[in-house]
């Protein structure tokens, strides 16, 4: 039975009148997540107090919950487990998979990816110095230059800004090729678009949960370590929680087995709440059937713009299997264009120093919310309303 | 005007009837704390969406949050920020303390230092190779070893077993005198005791939230670093939020100014929004009553069990100064005991192998619930109590 995504919709909280194309940044709200957050607070942290560890099941919940999403990203069974923020997940996979290479140097990435895994490679070359390196080239150009030098391949598989998507398989298969590994960063991918991690071959994935995920700001990331490497791998950030026994509190660590070592420390059981409840509505939503709406709600989109808004310019593929789940476009004004979208009740968002971004989620986001979002930046656009000085203020956080 | 305890406990909701001596374990829940939860799950991120990281402030929280607590332990303004868990703290604060002292090798810790502390100490010594060494000595022995090999030296003011604390002032003078850096894990002391951070020449400190300062299970970690290394310390995991322009989107790390390049990845709002909530318990509560008002509750509770079960051996320092916010006894069969104290609504902890914990916290805590836990403790040991199969069978969590 397709997806009903009337039903879908109806799980979730939006604003009337709202249309709300940033749920490649923050997921609206599930209705489920409110009553689920309350009732930890009152009813488990509130009367369990402590207990709410066993009792509540708070212990398990990163493990229970990767499973979940295992499952939407086509993890095996017992892989995935859920914890820190995604930066601190690439951090734990990037040194797991260098040790695993010990007699390479290179992590390769490309200057699409986010630059919190750029930035987060950059950190742990410095840190371990003997020659780490981090190579980054165009996102076209990484599967040319995979070599033997390459310990590990960290990428995004869709593009913050521009939405284009890699080709997991292929990429991964010229890792292996070349005696790398593949980390796959799945922040634009879980929830948007069919994920196989185990089919593609990939070594290790890291993502968020606050995106595509629903789980609210802040949530939780998740890690991701094939089977094959999960008695090997260690997690750098060697934390009480991924100990074999945490609370015999020895004095040495000892690696928990498989995918538990990856745990740090005290999972955030709130923001774990809120995403527990928020996954509940992929018991009635199927990623085929969301991915496929997804790519219609962006084509409709693309005409839409092209027809109306002649000086935007595309910058997403229109190919479908390059695409991922947003569509972005340039113009040198994009942040004060945005402003007026927003003023207007239309959000996107900004990404410097050009692009306008949408982000197309069928869970909650229709033909209807696509038109009208199409009608109000072609007003803005037709009539240069973004070019008024409250619309070209900065904010903080863009 | 001295504090109001009757007015402080008004602000929290524990269950009739129980006596909740686990505060140094997970705090009780403040009543403004689920309030404030539930207004940002559904009037913030439900209403403002994406838009709430401005409007909402969540984006400030960690620095507005970390002046809040700074208050408490005698930090500088502007030298704390929140985020990730303690054992993440702790990490980055190793990472850069070791990189301020190039030429040495040891990080001097003690064997009554929390096991996460140690083990992220051991990871890292790992990580960096090249001689690295965590050494670990009897905690009343720390002074007598530190010299000009230790580049730092990593304690937990209160231990958590047997409730000993430091002295921080000259443990850190004697840090200094060597040429080495102090980091104080303030686990057990941040909402339990006065701390003076700025004042006994800290250099850097770490601490949780969920325990004294009541924030809920998997509330966040703050770190402290002395404003004199502020702009030297490198944060080791350069995540975008501690880069100098987060939303420029730049291809390389540059850390912030100050305390804001401990930032990592995204913070965890929700467990935000319950912490700032459960600060505001300080606006009423004075930090020197609630630790005089704690070590008499000890002082009630020690004398009441050793009068009434001899079986028990005090682990806890009975000297006010050398005691930190709970008290410990020890019993071969602790682990029993303590069940059949939480089997009769009485909540204290277990820690291997013998240890009985039981923690004062006076916000919500009295003589009355004092008296109540001394009487069924002397009920359960008198009557044997706990020798029965139910009690003796091994949750999960300890």
């Amino acid at each position: 039975m397709p997806t009903d995504f009337a039903a879908t919709r109806a799980l979730f909280d939006l604003p009337a009148g709202l249309v709300y194309l940033d749920g490649n940044s923050l997921g609206a709200l599930p209705r489920a997540a409110a009553a689920r957050v309350a009732d930890t607070v009152t009813g488990e942290w509130g009367k369990m107090l402590i207990t709410g560890w066993n009792k509540a099941g708070w212990m398990d919940q990163p493990a229970r919950i990767g499973d979940r999403i295992g499952r939407l990203i086509g993890a095996e069974s017992g892989s995935v487990v859920l914890g820190d923020t995604l930066s601190i997940k690439v951090w734990q996979a990037l040194a797991a998979a260098l040790a695993l290479r010990p007699d390479r140097r290179v992590i390769l990435s490309d200057t699409g990816n986010f630059p919190s895994d750029l930035y987060m490679a950059e950190g742990l070359c410095g840190m371990l110095g003997d020659g780490y390196v981090l190579k980054t080239v165009a996102p076209e150009d990484v599967l040319g230059v995979i070599d033997g030098s390459v310990a590990v391949m960290l990428i995004t598989e869709v593009d913050y800004r521009t939405g284009r998507r890699h080709d997991m398989a292929a990429l991964t298969a010229a890792a292996h090729a070349a005696g790398a590994l593949a980390i796959w960063d799945l922040a634009h991918s879980a929830g948007a678009l069919p994920v196989e991690l185990a089919r593609d071959g990939a070594d290790f994935a890291v993502g968020c949960t606050y995106k595509y995920l629903n789980s609210g700001p802040g949530g939780p990331g998740f890690i991701y370590v094939a089977p094959r490497h999960a008695d090997a791998a260690l997690p750098a950030l060697s934390g009480w929680l991924g100990h074999e026994a945490p609370f015999a509190f020895e004095g040495r660590y000892r690696p928990a087995a498989g995918i538990d070592r990856m745990r740090v420390g005290t999972p955030p059981v709130l923001q774990m709440a809120a995403l527990e409840a928020a996954l509940d509505v992929w018991d009635i939503a199927d990623i085929a059937d969301v991915r496929a709406a997804s790519l219609a709600l962006g084509d409709q989109f693309i005409a839409g713009v092209e027809a109306a808004c002649p000086m935007l310019t595309l910058a997403t593929p229109r190919n479908h299997v390059e695409r991922g789940s947003q569509v972005s476009f340039r113009h040198p004004e994009g942040y004060a264009i945005m402003q007026a979208l927003i003023a207007r009740g239309v959000i996107g968002d900004f990404r410097a120093p050009d692009i306008l971004r949408f982000g197309f989620t069928p869970l909650y986001i229709g033909a209807a919310e696509v038109a009208r979002a199409v009608e109000v930046l072609a007003e803005v656009m037709q009539g240069n309303l973004w070019d008024r000085p409250e619309h070209k203020q900065r904010a903080k956080v863009t």
